[in-house]
């Protein structure tokens, strides 16, 4: 009667949720301190201080009326601007106000681009691991949601790429950095990537559009290159979340930024404008367009997730865990030590170590550690880590 | 290729939003006092002190990493209690904080309800004059939209609606205050409304659901009453937005309230958070969540409109409009001078006065004249509109 595909996915937590529940309710039985929560992606840095200081500089200066008012549809003008020269300066991309278009985050950004390119019939593909919503937002947008198994090292594997494209094919989802493995594409990987995108684009004379997922695009560790899309591939949309790097997820702030160089960019920013429209999304909040401008290029401390890094991954692999590096984000993935990755993470919890088996990320075998926490807890955790892997080898 | 339907809906400027672009040119030419637009629905009084108020004390009193973390999906748990507690004070209503689901706006009420409620096939009813956007807003949920005609004084006409009903009927907007009428929804239309769809309901062996669209809630003039739909009908949603009851329509924040007396109102609550899910609605905005909360019961000046609306349909019936009264929101529904609203506006705009032909709202014949615009504005427009009556009445 109602929308039962809804109504199922408003019942069903996600396994990352169910988690995060079960650990509220562990810390109230036993402490706050004894539960080792390394479920959920939520900042554990807070926001820089540019973030509040905007904020109270916008309300000491603006009008209410113009601060808090609408912007167009597509967002401020001033935003837009800023937004696409800071792009432009740092990526070598040629972006102008009308190629943005501000968004309530991440999911917003990706909900819209994908009905704003997909007709019933047409088909999405990511590569494993993937956020699992991918698949949600892309049946959202009347089209299929196709997996690639992951490689070896969590890279591309364009030969499986090739084989997966047909005439159907509309798009393709990158993640990079990525959640939850962590692993920057490197740039032979984009590469690769982008000629087989160029090279299906000709054989079925249409554009396979790429949708770059970045949020971490600043939470990168070390020397580590991060390719920004547009400088390799035309049919590029690049979906864009302040929430991590500003660490403010909870105010839904990003972008979309529509490459101009494709052939029909303007058709297609038409299309974004109209999505947004359908999705009733009728513009970014006001007051964090601006903040978003006004910091554009600080972050959040990131030294703090790499030392969280360094710890837990160095520790990891001491213990005998066979870990996937990270350069950027701040999840470690790590391999389960039995087949079934959901009895591994069992085992773990009844050390209190909560980890999210990544069956659900379309990659089975292995578990996602959110370092997003305090070092403290990490260091708290450890020895529990230690006992988990004797227990499997001794 | 991409899509279409996107596509034009991006390209096609609403009649709305061409008038503005012209006003903005045509202050650009003749000077900003010389153009009289009465376009736009935005809010023209500023935000009342406690958002400003409320927005620096969190600033000041919370970690930034909890005022700008996530949110659960369907909003901050203590915000929705307020909320829930705010309306059974008020209206009688027996909501709980599970009940209420935070959304960014009236715009993300309206598409998550209709997304949550609506199976390909379903139709949506509204009465003429409706927002011209419901009709995207159900197309979008894979509905048909129906619109009935306008009746005489704008209010309900039970035997058209009842006639209008079929099986596929899912559900049935109201918007009350409306918009682009002004006119409040009468006690005895909202029970003739009602009564029609338990009738029909029952007939049909089907909860037909009643979508209620009320940003104008509070701006009503003088002692009218609006009546609260959950006191009327069970199967009720309320979508409500605080843009103009608070005037920050871009910072969009508004909520869903899901009647708890609907037989399957857990089903249908879920199937709204399943709906928000897969549009790509992670939260709404957490520190607008806060300031809603904050100031539940606040207003804008209010008085300012009525004093506008006061001036102004005093004057154009003093010139020989038929104007329809309005109770409530900022619009002024008049009847234009020949049949064809069109005409009639561009013959207004020869005259540097603004005004919105209604046909998009459903109702030929009428425009609208949104009187949220400075008391000045409406002051040094009255001789243009005297003139523009002369005109015809020669």
């Amino acid at each position: 009667m109602i929308n039962k595909k809804m109504e199922q996915l408003g019942k069903v937590r996600s396994v990352i949720r169910e988690l995060f529940e079960y650990g509220k309710k562990r810390k109230a039985e036993i402490g706050e301190d004894k539960v080792f929560d390394f479920s959920l992606g939520n900042p554990s840095v807070p926001a820089p201080d540019c973030v509040n200081e905007t904020i109270k500089e916008l309300l000491d200066t603006q009008s209410p009326l113009d601060l808090h008012g609408y912007t167009s549809a597509q967002g401020d003008a001033g935003v837009r601007k800023a937004i696409a020269d800071y792009l432009n300066e740092n990526h070598g991309s040629a972006f102008t106000a009308d190629s943005i278009y501000m968004t309530v985050g991440a999911a917003a950004s990706l909900t819209i681009s994908l009905n704003a390119l997909c007709n019933e019939g047409d088909e999405v593909i990511a590569f494993a691991p993937f956020f699992p919503e991918y698949r949600v937002f892309t049946e959202g947008a009347g089209a299929t949601f196709k997996a690639l198994p992951p490689t070896e090292d969590f890279q591309i594997d364009p030969v499986a790429l090739s084989a997966a494209i047909n005439k159907n094919t509309k798009a393709v989802i990158l993640n990079s950095p990525n959640n939850p493995s962590g692993v920057v594409i490197t740039e032979a990987g984009v590469k690769a990537l982008t000629d087989v995108l160029k090279e299906k684009s000709a054989e079925y004379g249409k554009p396979i559009y790429l949708i770059t997922d970045e949020p971490y695009r600043e939470l990168v560790y070390g020397d580590v290159f991060v390719p920004f899309l547009t400088n390799y591939y035309d049919n590029t949309l690049v979906c864009y979340s302040f929430s991590k790097s500003l660490s403010i997820p909870g105010e839904r702030i990003g972008y979309i930024a529509v490459n101009p160089k494709m052939g029909n960019a303007g058709d297609v920013y038409a299309a974004v404008c109209g999505a947004g429209r359908a999705l009733g999304y009728v513009c970014a909040p006001s007051i964090f367009q601006r903040v978003a401008a006004a910091c554009l290029g600080q972050t959040a401390d990131v030294s703090v997730y790499k030392h969280n890094r360094d710890l837990i991954y160095g520790a990891l692999c001491e213990y005998g865990y066979t870990c996937v590096k990270p350069d950027g984000a701040f999840y470690l993935f790590v391999k389960a030590m039995e087949e079934d990755a959901s009895a591994f993470c069992e085992k773990a919890k009844a050390k209190e170590l909560l980890l999210v088996p990544a069956d659900s990320f379309g990659c089975p075998g292995y578990v996602r550690i959110s370092y997003c926490v305090s070092t403290k807890q990490i260091e708290d955790s450890l020895p529990a880590f230690k006992a988990l892997a004797e227990e499997y080898n001794k």
